[in-house]
């Protein structure tokens, strides 16, 4: 940290008695950065749900799991309803070419009025996979719900899924099998609504003890 | 995406097949950028404990809660033991400024040997909280744990914690309660080792139905 800067100490009683909006924006930031994805589901009437998640996580690689938290179903969910009904979403990375349509996923549309219209995104289906895919995407991924765990201490659900499959351009991958996610212009989130695109700084190696730094 | 490019599709069959590096190499970038902290603890006899994670997320604001993924207790998990051991724990941000020491802490030393020793980051003791702080973070956080959920479906936990304070340079807290995070040189994880440094690119309004994107 430069000396220039003065730091600020702010406590939870501070943090609770915040207002609303300035407490979401804050507490948001604690995190760090956050991947940035559109979910795609249908419901069991095929109307088409598009939204913006900042909370998908890896859980684990055998079997290849996904994890996305979302709010408690007191309000319209769509997504979660949808998965609830159908069992299958998409996960589909956003890239700085849409960031702007991504993000107006977020306006809240009644059921009838799809993201995807709304936003000019497009559907795509792939093979005989229900859920809906983003076009414009360049990280496709097909997901099967696994399970949805129940975060008491707040109300928010864990909605869990397993890679059927996913679609990347094939020169993104790189020959130990990491995803050059640079390359394909993917962003990244902070706090509720701040986009930035990262610029690659270094591949570390596998650390062991006492190796020099 | 460019027309130059060619996709792509990996089934579930084939990811199952990968041999193992390549496999987490591979699904680890599949949820996207990836927040990057040390997490600071220290066991109930005062042995301190410095770990890298790319698994904290935003769980809620009201409370403020974050929520990191860890490992199944068959392996050691100092970072684990500590937190159940004592109660607290500390996140700190990772600046590009010391992201190798902070990579430098996944090598497996014996408990006897603290990373912070091994990698020459400062333990930093605030106030009378009981877990060391990374003195060359940007954005240091004590946390205080409440739960931890077994995630069964891979035999992971969730570990959910309550921010109790954090430290952050005035200036990065910006008016509307978003820190900038950009402005305080954080970086961002791609799959399993990979660090890059996010540039600002646009703060979105909050999205109404039917405005201009």
């Amino acid at each position: 940290m430069t000396n220039s800067t003065t730091e600020k100490l702010i406590t939870l009683e501070e943090i609770n008695a915040m207002s609303r909006l300035y407490k979401i924006n804050l507490i948001n930031s604690l995190s760090g950065y956050k991947s940035a994805n559109l979910i795609g589901t249908k419901d069991s009437n095929n109307k088409e749900n598009l939204a913006i998640f900042s909370s998908v996580v890896h859980i684990g690689s055998s079997p290849p799991l996904l994890a996305f938290i979302t709010r408690p179903h007191t309000v319209p969910r769509h997504t979660l309803e949808n998965i609830n009904e159908t069992g299958f979403y998409t996960i589909n990375h956003i890239s700085a070419a849409f960031y702007k349509e991504a993000h107006h996923t977020s306006a809240k549309y009644p059921k009838d009025n799809s993201e995807f219209r709304m936003t000019g995104l497009t559907p795509e289906y792939i093979g005989n996979f229900s859920a809906p895919f983003v076009r414009e995407s360049n990280v496709k991924i097909g997901m099967k719900h696994k399970e949805s765990i129940e975060i008491k201490i707040n109300d928010t659900i864990m909605v869990i899924g397993e890679i059927q499959f996913f679609i990347v351009p094939e020169s993104s991958i790189k020959s130990e099998g990491n995803i050059a996610l640079n390359e394909l212009d993917i962003v990244t989130i902070s706090g509720l609504d701040t986009y930035h695109k990262p610029h690659y700084l270094d591949r570390m190696p596998y650390a062991r003890p006492h190796q020099k730094i």
